[in-house]
């Protein structure tokens, strides 16, 4: 029943306290963490991929618990040094964050896969369970707002949000081969589940959704598919879920989040405060406290899924 | 007598202390300092200018006063997280030095000119005196030396001089157009002195000496030209002056110095401990001390170097 590999769908900050909790649970040759870089972005010269660098500072222990984004630990000389030259600031990194953006940025020019990069890095900081970008190739996350198009991170730091959302875009993803051990995973006969971790649907994890066969192979999968609703007591617990589902015309509830995932889930994982949305989901439901506070939280919240994965299965 | 404007041409560490100097002592408008970028690098995707650098964080009072290079109030962060992922660490970039970098590579690839952004760096930074590059097109200093031709950096800082030097080049020099101001001053017949600052000659003036018609521009400028000694009883005060004049066949003195600028200057301020050197000079001599290790050091030796001109010119 537990056997065979496990692949979680991840974006940021939520997501990746869940494949933490995963990787707590999970050796590390039996889960695959593959990380949306809708998010990445040019930004000061450096290729910047939030989603691969939460999860790896997460995994590694260096995730700045203060914060919420970034590394523990960190100084901001830079950044303070920078506003002095009369540079961007409105994007905060760290001095020790920096390192890891130079160095990739670097290695990118010359000619290395960000697959490659973010081995090595994993390898280098003592993270076992394997993290991979869903894409080699840039997939650019797009925000159509009464202003226009605005690039991801302008929309979710520079501007904070603020910005009403009338439409996403997921540049380059039509034409972005999908990670080959992403569809490797999903053909795989063997796989136990593939988790969708409990990240916002519409910028974290519908970018992976949109590569190129990505649906289908889900779709075809012969695991149980398993997502983790976002949304307690019908708000976010940290970001712009709940106020980008309101604004793209889907109340935002974790009903709406499964609604979103209809024709993929085998089995969903809402929390007890959610309760009244369970019989209106089209997947086997597990109800559980869905808050991650504690270590001990995360790891309790990758056994809950993956149980419900395996019931389905069975 | 004192009026017109003073040209100094510069390279990093012991030109920086003159040219302090010279900026304390001359009012903003009549002080013209000229950067040697021979020693500029491309390094971890960013390009360094440590000479225009060096001048820069002298003038603005934030260089540091431990390291001799660098700025003052550093933190390693970066570069210590920059090891963790396997980074190159040889070249030392303090948080607040890398924002400097950042910044202007930025703005260099967005079609900026280094002039440009030197110009407002130092507004920023509350400079008054103006620091212009030799010139804006790329010139790159190459060590020949047993194992062939090396970058400057490579030599200079990774290899800490070790490598014997048998010869320098300045590639793109004969390409480079010299900067229209550092033109412009030389050809002003109201300029008041052109002061060859105590740096290493070999790396840090023959670079711009190299650009074209740099040579026949000193030789028929109206202003006294006069030099100032790296060299002080017969040693560098720092850096590989000394050694590099012996490996290129040179003996490492004042006199020797003074020979490599013979066709150029008109005055030259050698120490006083080189006293024996001075009869077979063939320029005004000056004997003072020179060795800068104060503030009222670095004012003492400009006015000298001022009176120096000044007398030939008289």
């Amino acid at each position: 029943m537990n056997e065979g590999r496990v692949l979680a769908l991840s974006g940021g900050v939520g997501g990746a306290k869940l494949a933490l909790g995963l990787s707590r649970v999970l050796p590390a040759d039996d889960l695959l963490i593959c990380a949306n870089t809708g998010d990445d972005f040019e930004h000061l010269g450096l290729t910047i991929c939030p989603d691969i660098d939460t999860l790896t500072y997460t995994l590694a222990g260096l995730a700045n618990p203060e914060l919420g984004w970034g590394r523990r630990d960190e100084s901001w000389s830079f950044m303070e040094t920078l506003a002095t030259v009369g540079g961007e600031t409105w994007f905060r990194l760290g001095d020790r964050d920096l390192a890891l953006h130079v160095e990739r940025t670097r290695r990118l020019a010359a000619g290395e896969s960000l697959t490659a990069i973010t081995d090595d890095v994993c390898r280098r900081w003592g993270i076992g369970h394997r993290i991979i970008p869903m894409s080699d190739d840039p997939v650019r996350t797009k925000v159509h707002a009464e202003e226009g198009w605005l690039d991801f991170q302008d929309y979710f730091v520079r501007q904070q949000c603020r910005p009403v959302v009338r439409e996403l875009a997921f540049v380059g993803a039509d034409q972005a081969r999908p990670h080959p051990d992403l569809l490797a995973a999903l053909a795989d006969p063997t796989l136990r589940a593939v988790v969708i971790c409990p990240s916002n649907p519409f910028i974290s994890i519908e970018p992976t959704l949109a590569l190129p066969g990505l649906r289908a192979a889900l779709t075809a999968c012969a695991a149980p598919v398993v997502a983790v609703s976002p949304i307690i007591g019908g708000k976010a617990v940290k970001g712009p879920t709940a106020k980008m589902m309101a604004e793209l015309g889907t109340p935002p509830s974790a009903r709406a989040v499964a609604e979103r995932y209809a024709d993929l889930i085998d089995a969903y994982v809402l929390d007890e405060q959610d309760a009244a949305d369970a019989d209106t989901i089209d997947a086997d439901v597990t109800l559980a406290r869905t808050l991650m506070t504690t270590l001990e939280d995360r790891e309790n919240l990758a056994r809950i899924a993956l149980q419900a994965a395996d019931k389905v299965r069975a």
